[in-house]
């Protein structure tokens, strides 16, 4: 392809690997690190470079993308660690895990000083869309940065949105559909505690609910699994104990108070804290059952 | 028809008439009643009957249906009125308006102790569904009072629930629904203020979060009122504040705490207390506004 680009990918988790799979399906020249050796050998398998340090994978190359775990991992890797020293002046630093909009503000002021151009764009769409290249990104950069790496980010999603000129408003965005997720998530749970507190079918319940102008994304797709003992594990309670944090970081940066967040994330926080973290967070439903005493 | 059954209707407000005129296009014999003689006159132009009173309209009726404002004017109809008495014994009373559970379980007692049968039989719809017979309808009652009035329910509603066997457990699913209706309204509210705070572009957001597992039907609806600084008035700020006071009351009834919707609650009151109770209820984010200090 005439726009094939070197590209540095950092983090091949569950999302990250099938992007940098995408990316080099399009004809990039995709250089993947991950602290897990098999990570980077599946990329290799899928026609990727096998950098040998992260120095060598950033060494040359026009773009890094950072798809890595938070706000304090990505600093360790571009600042810690040294990848930002060892890009080429210039290049551009994309950065898509969910952060904190005031850590990815801060971080981008210093890939700007050290003369690289930072990229804020956080994604949403799951395993899912990562695999189908079907992502929606959310950025945040100056209008010049953002259509540089524009054809690079169409390749892993299919609904690219430029949010705002700066840093921070790709991430803004992001965290304000994580609160309207979380919300709805522990509102789908607070209304199925309700049904069965008082005595209602919970099934019929939900089938009234999930049709009428009660409904939501994740009623829709939760609510079925509150009626489950043991739902299977899609995302775990923990994914909004982090991401209602980053809603509320995101209304402490900008000045905003955000009541029903700050009561959905008290939920999470109360489920992951009865040791269940790492189950599904359907079983939101469950913190609000042992609060009011259901059986 | 050979159901047709003489059919007492009290309340033709703006979803009673169009309620009660399905009935009459349906065969039945209904006797509209209300305080209001241009909404009585209405119905006849239909080719309902216009009872001289509301004990006329009751006598030798088989069922009196209660479309008014709220359990207060249910009891005033009932008992302070003398519809009650006026009914023939074995007749059915169905209370179609939104209630609180407990409210709703003390007057079917004293509709039982008085040998007449209660439906407890809320609807959701609003005024479109109630003119085109497609309210959802959801009944609390025994199972022969139920099979008994469910043709007459049919009429103006095509979702009909039997929601449990006791009266309240339908005005406590409608309840719910109205938990989850107003905790998304407010959510939406919270969202775009946190947006407009960050300094994003609203339009932008809306449609990302419209789109994604953030997304509610009153997000999508109400959203982009959102973004008016002076939205038509489909549904008033005060509806959410009593409905969800009746969610809060069945929360209170059946012993059980709802955090998002008590922070939801609050959010309408302060915007009806800024003098806003008449306007669209999408202005829940001018509260949002107010006391974040956005201009």
């Amino acid at each position: 392809m005439s726009d094939a680009k070197t590209i540095a990918f950092v983090g091949l988790g569950s999302m990250g690997l099938p992007m940098a799979t995408n990316l080099v399906k399009a004809g990039h020249r995709v250089r993947g690190f991950d602290m897990r050796e098999a990570a980077m050998d599946a990329l290799a398998a899928e026609g990727g470079e096998r950098p040998a340090s992260l120095a060598a994978a950033c060494e040359g190359a026009g773009v890094l993308v950072l798809m890595v775990v938070n706000a304090a991992q990505a600093r360790g890797v571009l600042i810690g660690a040294g990848a930002l020293a060892a890009l080429p002046e210039g290049a551009h630093v994309c950065l898509m895990a969910t952060c904190p909009p005031d850590e990815v503000a801060t971080l981008a002021a210093e890939v700007a000083a050290a003369g690289r151009v930072f990229v804020d764009c956080p994604v949403s769409g799951g395993v899912v869309g990562a695999k189908a290249g079907t992502l929606t990104i959310m950025a945040g950069a100056a209008t010049p940065a953002f259509e540089a790496v524009a054809p690079v980010l169409r390749v892993m999603g299919d609904k690219l949105y430029h949010c705002g000129t700066e840093p921070g408003q790709g991430a803004a965005v992001k965290a304000i559909n994580q609160l309207l997720c979380g919300v709805h998530l522990a509102a789908a749970g607070e209304a199925m505690a309700l049904g069965q507190k008082a005595g209602v079918d919970t099934a019929t319940l939900l089938e009234i609910v999930s049709g009428s102008a009660a409904s939501s994304w994740m009623l829709k797709d939760r609510g079925p699994r509150m009626l489950m003992d043991e739902p299977p594990v899609t995302s775990a309670v923990d994914i909004f104990v982090k991401d209602l944090g980053i809603a509320l970081a995101a209304g402490r940066a900008a000045g905003m108070g955000l009541p029903l967040a700050a009561a959905a994330h008290q939920m999470f926080l109360a489920e992951s804290g009865a040791g269940n973290g790492a189950l599904d967070d359907s079983k939101v439903v469950a913190a609000y059952r042992r609060l009011n005493g259901i059986g």
